[in-house]
């Protein structure tokens, strides 16, 4: 017989199906056994009065008769009179599928990562992800951005960054890619708005729970910008979109972890950042360490803030120092020492970097030599703004982080398939 | 004054307008001007009386009175009043931007690449690019696949193949994934049908007209198959929704390449591997290279048939031999030389290979001893298996060489934005 998708059920009551999947859960009462039943489509109850040999966690075929049943999140469940083994456990699984939580120490979860994912509370997790992917496709589309894959290979550690991972490419080095952006900056002189889905390579040492060293990147670029307040506006726009998105598909995700998901403000609340130290310093007593723009604590206690004044789970943190800001960031008109480079801030922590970027050679040329950034290996990005670049910025989001921070996950590596850190490196 | 998109230029018939954007092309016409102006949303043609001042592929802004123009492509015209450089070209461009055709040679089109890709008709191959991203996403959700990121950094050169790149990762060397092979498998355990669009490293020293070292991999992977005709007709679907997707809003780039978007036949014909190669040898007198499976002339013979018998330019090769196909091959039934893998060739190139996989861990463990593959780093993927794997399988499809054969491109270079091989890493 025909298989039928689960999400199909409601539309066959009265019928018998043959419904293929995986056993969730198993539960005995008296002489019926009532078994969950998951296939890619959804999830439904199967009840047993006659006797059946099966394992939580194994593939079956199953024969049943669709019922309505108004007690049913699905609205339906499933008599069922055949069940068949499609392909069985050959050990017990490592920890308890069936459990509400999974309840693993991190390491543990990662190390069993191949089968921890297929509990429910974790695939949750990367519904929501899929659900976050899917939004910002469709919303960055609407916008007029064009999706772009530029390359992750590079000749040189470019961008006067430290955190390259070399790679032996056939007889030379090479580099991997540590974001996209001088590439989506040219592809701005292409399609005026560009928007890039891709993997980022950071070989930076850190042992946090916001840090992985190998990431997805959301990452967008456009053109004819009046000031980095259009990028603002567009990045608000970005943000809705995914997390209205998210809302409307995904609340049974949600609801696994008990979470209600963040309004997105019309307009996201913004400060600057020598502003917000103050405020850092006067009112909660923290000394942001010099050493540093900002820090996670400063980070934290600013998006205190922004909740306490504004209600708001989100900040622009912008004017960033022109210290601390890479060479093709445009400087502030209103202050030497500041650029227009924002960060965003999403319950505490920094989930986005933007700015608007320089499109004059000359300006960028110079702001180079007062940085001490050398053009090698630079000469193809320069070159190109020799040709008419128009005013431009965008931003790169952290795809990982998002989720994490809708959930309230305790690492980051909870929001990663199969994340990569110092040490590991598997599954 | 707001700036006006010009794809909504025909709701302002009689308005003046500001518009912003990128000039394609100046003709002269007496004392006439006309510029043709582009922005991410379409293209205009502007017409001045009056004196101007600006150069080919500058970024303009201008206002002016927009007229019905049934002439027009877009149904309007500008009749412009003031125009204004928001940034100059400050050297002329290294190329004829305003011919109708670029020609240059591919070394030099891909040295000039950060420019060159302004031209008009390079811009086509990456808009039907973005297309085909779209219509991929789009189809595989609509056939319940969820999206997944898988890692690019492996510990081990797995896959038993020997064209890794390898990195150095902090104080070890690790691997650039030459698929996601593995992970989509495992994915399948998790949510059953997978598809991951992602950059895929091969560290082949080839020097053709169809091979990169990095591209983008439009894999799937799908769960409860009862063989891999399950697989090829989603294939079938998937084709079907893409090229349907390109057809509906393509068709302007498809014309600056007068080419004819191919008919995806409803069922893809198909034809084992063993048979192709007598009718090649038959009917078209070529014997292919006993080295080899199937070389690219047997190829685009084997596609010369399929149109010849079936007028269909994709045609599916299956029961590829067992001794050419990796380790996670399903066997085939009827003999024990063949396999359940396929490849898709379309307009006589392989563009997509695929395979019901072994999901029995038994079976794939004697299958990896037959073939002679180390278990060292695959534990983690053999695992798996021992925990009810359905049956499943998938495929990778090369998004670049799609383009590539729907365009009729010399070379897939010409299909990705910044390409990489062995002598080429910049731009």
């Amino acid at each position: 017989m025909q298989r039928t998708l689960i999400k199909d059920l409601t539309n066959q009551i009265g019928q018998e199906v043959t419904l293929l999947g995986r056993v969730l859960n198993i539960r005995k009462l008296g002489s019926i056994v009532f078994v969950v039943l998951q296939d890619f489509s959804g999830t439904v109850q199967t009840v047993w009065e006659t006797e059946i040999k099966v394992g939580i966690g194994e593939a079956i075929k199953i024969t049943g008769l669709v019922k309505a049943d108004t007690r049913a999140k699905s609205g339906v469940e499933i008599s069922g009179t055949k069940l068949e083994i499609v392909s069985a456990n050959i050990e017990d699984l490592p920890y308890d599928f069936a459990g509400k939580d999974i309840n693993l120490q991190l390491s543990t979860l990662l190390d069993l990562r191949t089968t921890s994912l297929r509990h429910p509370k974790i695939q949750a997790i990367f519904k929501l992800y899929d659900l976050l992917l899917e939004g910002y496709e469709k919303t960055m589309r609407q916008e007029g951005f064009t999706e772009i894959k530029t390359p992750k290979i590079l000749e040189a550690a470019s961008e006067g960054g430290a955190n390259f991972f070399k790679i032996n490419y056939f007889d030379k080095d090479a580099y991997l890619a540590q974001s996209p952006q001088l590439y989506k900056q040219i592809m701005v002189g292409v399609f005026e708005r560009v928007f890039e889905i891709g993997t980022v390579f950071r070989a930076e040492p850190h042992f946090t729970t916001r840090h992985v060293n190998e990431y997805t990147g959301l990452d967008a670029e456009m053109g004819f910008i009046d000031s980095f307040q259009d990028v603002m506006k567009m990045m608000n726009k970005a943000i809705s979109g995914v997390f209205t998105h998210i809302k409307k598909n995904g609340q049974a995700y949600l609801d696994e972890y008990g979470v209600e998901l963040s309004e997105v403000p019309e307009i996201i609340p913004q400060i600057k950042l020598a502003e917000i130290k103050k405020i850092i310093k006067e009112k909660y007593c923290y000394e942001i360490p010099a050493s540093t723009d900002i820090d996670p604590e400063g980070e934290r206690l600013a998006s205190r803030w922004a909740k306490e004044e504004h209600d708001s789970d989100f900040l622009f943190i912008t004017n960033y120092f022109w210290k601390d800001k890479p060479f093709y960031t445009m400087p502030s008109d209103d202050s030497q020492n500041e650029t227009e480079g924002f960060d965003l801030i999403y319950k505490g922590v920094e989930i986005a970097t933007g700015s608007q970027r320089i499109h004059d050679y000359k300006m960028l040329t110079e702001n180079m030599k007062a940085k001490g950034v050398k053009p090698d290996g630079l000469e193809f990005y320069l070159d190109t703004f020799k040709f008419a670049m128009p005013p431009h910025g965008g931003w790169g989001l952290g795809s990982e982080r998002i989720i994490q921070l809708i959930l309230g996950l305790g690492s980051i590596k909870e929001a990663v398939l199969f994340p990569r850190d110092v040490k590991r490196l598997k599954p």
